[in-house]
């Protein structure tokens, strides 16, 4: 991001001349007794004075942003914009509403909802009032909102930042500031449907962005907990273990099994049973073969988990997304309060693109049932059952900016369709006039904020920025009553009169 | 908002059937060994118990958002991204970028930017490292990311939340948690071009929204400074005067005078020759006039003030808006940073729209120059001469959302254009198969997440929501290949064959 701002000042600066005074000097403008205003540069006394005193002050400091954040550069902007334009469209398709929440809670709105990742949550300083803290995601938020307003059905989407106290491994993309684009349904409905739309929606997100091949991993909460129950974990220690489950993605079964074993003084043969199960990963066919498990079998949970699976294939294979789906035992998600279906997108690195394997993606969406979460939060403990999805578009940005990098494909960061040129000195007040026309004909256009810039200067400016049109104004088109229209492309100019210049320039953007 | 929450929740419990089962039971879903999922309630122990905890924890606290903050509705978001959307058409079409920096900041990035504010800064807590504070505007940001990336010119747009730690007068649309769209032109120009670029873009964003008359107020902390100097206000009392000053809007000059005087320790006959020039308004004319006042015009400071004024009027001339603003001498905006000319838009209510009269809007745009603050951030203090404005969005939408509940207009809070219905039982598949086909064309379609729908219920649900279309399936259709598509508006149906109905589809809504 430095760099790519630095960059970008650069051009700037390039194209406008800069101007240079002494360090410290403050521009005090000239009295403009004559209109056209001269300007010069004039060290104020007093204005210094203040000047150096924070100058003087911060010799100490590093100017930089916090730990874990960045700032987005135009750049970025522009390739986030049309993400999440992508992403809100398919929500949108599925009939889902806007809804937003503050950025903080009450601190006791998030308690108890997050398990180990509890102590990531940012609170702010007691400053006299109520205990605030900053929200970690978005699904703890809209389960408030439906129990504070008694909402018991509802589909909704939210796009919006949220923060974690990580430890910023900004290599991977991770940051302590991100932003979150998550879809849910809440209501009491048949089972498995709003489910299989939630699964849906992911696929069309990311066949749409077009990342390359991916696979939805999905599991139960309830058959982990039927899996741990019958292999002998005690209740106590479910939590724990399906916490060291959750690491398989990134850790060898042999170093997780021994984080059971000897850091949460699990008896090894039950690790071994649990092993059993979790290094399983199949389609609809591993699901059958769970119901024919003789001790699974035995567990009603991990039945009501099953069963609920079986229906979700049928449902995904209606869909046409059901090869697109991996039942993947080992699969637990973090957070605590999933407990029905949970699911999590991956990107699949194909080989072939070996110029993009040193970007580690991992998952891109991740989401599932939190049917207890709502009644968390209503006084008489009524609950809304919910299901929903996140989208991960900050690993999505990343993945598409290196793209564009290794591509070198260049961006346009503002979208100035025409540039009001002149190759006359004083000629400000005609490009004004000018300028103010196209602008109430909602025309996108820029002019040079100088009064006698070099047409050069100008013409660059336009090639540089991509924008695709020039008007030209000089003393002899003033005469003759006309303007000169040039394509930046073709360089060609054709002179047009004043009173057609707008529709000209409307009938050539449309065409474009 | 809750209102409307409720309103929601309750239109959408009607529509669907809302489903009841006793206080404190949880919903688990029985094993599905039959594919088409039967379901029934059943309370179960274990999830009871765990379901209670939280319940009998609770019963002290009360759900809500932090003070002075609040959810925004379905039809709330409708709005605001209504107007946003125009808000920042208008600012590409000036050729702006797009930026965006963190929520919150290093605390001492803020720290002495907002001169008698800085006590509504929100603080982090410290939770073991660096001291940060959630931004209060955007336009200090901005300043640090020039500094930071030594950006000497840009044009940017940047639209995100603030956060202020005010008494929340919630019936004036004022929160503490607020969303700014800020414009701002950075870099060393000709003097006033990109000033009046702003007014410019005030004018055109308040002309577009259609939000009645209104007048621009512009002044320049110089011309101030000029008068509380030759008034003989000492230089150690200019800040405190100013924000006396500022209040003019809100405060008769008597009051003000006596702030003056009695608390701020002005002699009584200093604070009267102040009185005669802020209580001054009017044109260009002005201006001119106060070129000649005796005192005035043996001031350094004031003469470079008003001959930046009189330029800016000539561009504002040539812009077309000069008769919508008013040079205002009271006018001080309360922000230390300002250094040049300041402006401040305000609605003009027309006693014609009595019902409107109730609603106290005041400003709704407001910005200047500040020349010096980027220099607070640079380590060698160069500066970068920076100008730009804030659009007052949230009151901007609490007058539309007003008007809109004065005229009863409704807003559709999602844009389903198709809903897939049948009057079958067990037609579940064929829906869902139907559905996906729409999803994949890009038609935004809903369906009823329930296996046997009653007809009736799915025909209101799209008159309730005005969802335009209706794609009918039963056995006859399905035995003829035929699909029924029917209008919402019109009730009539017609029959479509099953491949030609995505395409007749995009027809229908293509026309309308």
């Amino acid at each position: 991001m430095p760099q790519l701002g630095l960059l970008h000042g650069r051009a700037w600066a390039v194209l406008f001349g800069q101007l240079r005074r002494p360090p410290g000097a403050v521009c005090i403008r000239a009295v403009h007794s004559h209109s056209q205003g001269q300007k010069y540069f004039q060290v104020a006394e007093a204005a210094l004075a203040t000047q150096l005193k924070p100058h003087q002050e911060k010799s100490n400091f590093i100017i930089k942003t916090p730990k874990g954040t960045r700032d987005l550069s135009p750049q970025q902007m522009v390739v986030r914009e049309k993400i999440l334009d992508m992403v809100v469209s398919c929500f949108k398709r599925h009939g889902a509403k806007g809804l937003d929440t503050p950025a903080f809670e009450l601190k006791e709105m998030l308690t108890e909802k997050y398990g180990e990742d509890s102590g990531l949550i940012y609170d702010l300083k007691d400053q006299g009032g109520e205990l605030l803290s900053l929200r970690y995601d978005l699904t703890v938020p809209f389960a408030r909102y439906l129990a504070m307003n008694k909402v018991k059905k509802m589909k909704r989407y939210h796009v919006g930042k949220v923060w974690r106290r990580e430890s910023p491994t900004i290599a991977q993309g991770r940051y302590r500031e991100f932003c979150q684009c998550d879809f849910d349904i809440a209501g009491q409905f048949d089972p498995m449907i709003p489910d299989a739309e939630c699964l849906k929606i992911v696929c069309e997100i990311l066949s749409g962005l077009q990342l390359g091949d991916f696979l939805i991993k999905v599991n139960d909460r309830r058959i982990l907990d039927g899996i741990f129950a019958v292999c002998g974990v005690p209740e106590s220690k479910f939590h724990a273990i399906c916490s060291s489950v959750d690491k398989l993605d990134k850790m060898s079964w042999k170093d997780v099994r021994h984080e059971m074993v000897a850091k949460k003084g699990l008896a090894a043969e039950v690790a071994d049973r649990i092993g059993d199960y979790v290094q399983c990963h199949g389609g609809v066919s591993l699901v059958k073969q769970m119901f024919q498990d003789p001790r699974l079998s035995q567990n009603k949970q991990a039945l009501e988990g099953l069963g609920d699976l079986k229906l979700l294939f049928e449902y995904l294979t209606l869909f046409g997304i059901a090869e697109k789906i991996s039942f993947d035992l080992s699969l637990a998600r973090g957070l605590d309060y999933y407990t029905g279906v949970i699911y999590e997108a991956v990107l699949l690195q194909t080989p072939a693109h070996a110029e993009e394997e040193l970007l580690n993606v991992g998952s891109v969406a991740a989401g599932g049932r939190y049917d207890g979460l709502v009644g968390m939060f209503d006084p008489k403990g009524h609950n809304v059952p919910c299901v929903g999805l996140s989208i991960g578009v900050e690993r999505i940005f990343s993945i598409v900016e290196q793209r564009m990098k290794t591509f070198g494909e260049k961006i346009r960061t503002t979208e100035t369709q025409v540039f009001v040129a002149t190759p006359q000195k004083n000629f400000l007040q005609e490009r004004l006039k000018l300028i103010a026309e196209l602008w109430d004909a909602g025309i996108k256009a820029e002019l040079m904020y100088k009064n006698n810039p070099k047409l050069l200067t100008q013409l660059h400016y336009c090639e540089n920025m991509g924008i695709p049109l020039v008007v030209i104004i000089g003393e002899q088109e003033l005469k003759e009553g006309v303007i000169k229209l040039r394509s930046v492309a073709s360089r060609e100019e054709v002179a047009i009169t004043r009173e057609n210049l707008v529709a000209e320039i409307q009938k050539r953007l449309s065409e474009s």
